[in-house]
């Protein structure tokens, strides 16, 4: 017996595959529309180049190894360090900005459980050389258009979307220490999923004063409008709502405002991310984050030398397969046999005419299976249903003229046509066959 | 400064994704004309799956490791094994013939050198569960039909065609032992490249006598019709002769006999091949093998436990890419950006009306930029004009009724349509947004 594949990789059979295709399809038809380019690079890189970014902590989770020329090197846990390094490379002379995407699979070894494998594909979008908020929301209206491409709606996802420079024009405002930033950030990002006392205690073990605590749990509910009416004065957070203000009334322009959410307890990755941040997640909550990304407009330099603003996001094929498959809108394409070509084997031009058949339809473009063995004409019509053709043409060379009959389970139009077509080039080019084969 | 990319591993910038898309697209158009199905498996599969095919000698041209999980791992230098396991799998409940394809990334630790390298895709296109020699014709087909879409024709490229039981037959009539015949297998695969002394030594050396000898340094350029007048009526040649020309005329029938030239020196696979093999290469000899395949009846069942007879091909994209360019085939698709919208920033209505217009566009599957920040008109048609775009759209909604002018580089036509689909759109939409924002 072959060993078996490794835990936390998938098999695509042709089922999942076209689930895959369909999502990739889906994928690429949007991004392009906003006029992004497809870019890849290798799925193998050097282990320095993801530790550079993320800290020696990272190679825990990573497939790594050293190779037979005696380099450290890892298979990608994510696309942005190569991104950063292909831009790095010609920074001087890419249009800016640089609107790129990449549909690469990424590795990490992890815990396998719901949503999350230790493979998985993901569509990164990112734009660099744009510091401007008109950016951020094109980079939303990207997200949120794949969604509504798929079928889903604002009812079934919302883009939860906050703003670094803002927190932290709050956290400043509230006279909260920056070294004390961190800690708050934590708590933000766990305010849904842990007890309100828990948030509290860990705020008040910060140095927060009870009156700041209460402030800070209220971010989980805080809206725009109120946050707007509130603090819209004061001068640490004035220029970074009035930023955010315009955001929103870009995302509306670009028809994507429903989806939107303003929410706090966004936090994303501390040392990577400096603007505008959004996740988008499922509206019942049943599922980890879809998508999630931001403006991280000092990670190029950090990483490639380059400093030019950036931002993008990253959408993994796993939950959104999952979503897709529970809210039933996993549209896997018709099968790839569109039309079957029979003959009877004992017809003097068997198997030419058939052969000659099929060809003639792929040239026009046809997807065309024939038995490829010797078998009763009724043999072949059942290999034909079982294969889910849309029709199959019998050949029939025995008179002057040869003739096609066909039978039809769909698209019977398309089919006629097809049959004329074939009847005027057969009428010429099989009988001249038959001839020499006689 | 970042760490570059591995030696033998390509980053591909949008210029070189677009070639490897054309050659991905040409592949996949014309494999589904076949009615193939496509499939994948991980890029990391347990190292015995490959040792269990190829021996432990291929460890060493293997990214191999150890995992986190101590499972000994290797990155998939080829597609077979992981297709056998999930033929296999399934083997009772697939339809057969199983017709599948796959377009993997497959990774060797090899010197790099022309038309090599450490990684590359490779077509995959097999056929499980027919014996008959049609099903090798139709396989041939797929693959030159492939070289047809390219542009390439019979003179650019010839499929070299053999057959191991041909062959086997052949070296019994001339009453050599079995045991002798992978010396032989060894001679004819470098006939072409060594000189005629050293391969007449080398049988020799075997133990062939020299009349035998002289035989098999003819097979160089023994054509079929004389092998056929000259063994046909052998008894252990005559059924391989005369399956042999019913694929011929197969190939025939399937409009692609003049790519095939009947060559006993493809060898291929001394283990693996069990019917006809063939290769593609180019005319004048200038680069490797294009493509490589035929049938492999008994591995299957030595890999998987399956006993079904099987037969495939892969072509890389390395080799093709270089004969594509060399040729003036290799075409790269339009630029990605098909409209530009553009707006006076002093503008009332900027930058919504802009967005409104884009946001229209893309969901009329149109690829759409803009400026992402505050620039002057001037500024905003350079950018398009350095973005290769199509066409220039300019929002005008000074006036009561909103109005655009088109700056058209091409598809005149379709601008005239896509600016009266707008006009009609934004008089009453873009008006309202108008006296919203005035």
């Amino acid at each position: 017996m072959p060993p078996k594949l490794l835990p936390g990789f998938r098999d695509f059979y042709p089922e999942q595959f076209a689930e895959r295709a369909h999502i990739f399809e889906t994928w690429r038809r949007i991004v392009r529309r906003y006029a992004f380019q497809e870019y890849d690079g290798p799925p193998l890189e050097p282990l320095e180049l993801y530790t550079q970014k993320s800290g020696d902590e990272i190679v825990g989770q990573l497939f790594d190894f050293v190779d037979k020329g005696g380099r450290a090197v890892a298979m990608r846990p994510e696309m942005t360090p190569t991104f950063a390094r292909m831009v790095g490379a010609r920074a001087q002379t890419l249009r800016k900005p640089v609107r790129w995407f990449s549909m690469p699979q990424l590795f990490r070894y992890e815990r396998t459980q719901k949503g999350r494998l230790r493979e998985h594909f993901q569509l990164n979008v990112d734009i660099v050389g744009e510091a401007d908020v008109l950016a951020d929301a094109e980079l939303l209206s990207v997200a949120v258009e794949i969604m509504a491409a798929f079928g889903l709606t604002a009812s079934d996802v919302r883009a939860r979307v906050s703003d670094r420079r803002l927190l932290n024009g709050l956290l400043a405002h509230l006279a909260i220490d920056e070294p004390t930033w961190p800690a708050v950030y934590a708590v933000l990002d766990k305010l849904e999923r842990q007890p309100q006392e828990i948030s509290a205690e860990k705020l008040a073990a910060a140095g927060l004063p009870p009156a700041t605590v209460e402030v800070i749990l209220g971010f989980a509910t805080l809206d725009f409008a109120t946050l707007q009416s509130r603090y819209g004065q004061a001068p640490e957070v004035a220029p970074h709502v009035e930023r955010f203000a315009q955001y929103v009334s870009h995302c509306d322009a670009l028809g994507i405002a429903d989806w939107l959410r303003f929410d706090l307890t966004i936090v994303r990755g501390l040392a990577y991310y400096t603007g505008i941040v959004f996740e988008l997640f499922d509206n019942i909550g049943e599922f980890r984050a879809i998508c999630g990304g931001g403006r991280y407009d000092n990670l190029l330099k950090s990483l490639g030398g380059t400093d030019l603003p950036a931002l993008g996001f990253g959408m993994g094929d796993v939950v959104l397969g999952e979503l897709l498959k529970a809210r039933g809108l996993m549209k896997a394409p018709a099968p790839s046999v569109a039309l079957w070509i029979a003959q009877a084997p004992d017809s003097a031009s068997y198997p030419t005419a058939m052969l000659q058949t099929a060809a003639r339809l792929r040239a026009d473009g046809h997807a065309v299976e024939f038995a490829l063995r010797d078998q009763r004409v009724e043999k072949q019509l059942e290999a034909a249903r079982k294969a889910g053709s849309l029709a199959t043409i019998v050949v029939d060379t025995t008179d002057a003229a040869p003739s096609y009959r066909a039978r039809a389970a769909g698209a019977q139009e398309a089919i006629v046509q097809t049959l004329d077509a074939l009847s005027t080039w057969a009428s010429s080019t099989l009988n001249r066959t038959d001839t020499s084969h006689e």
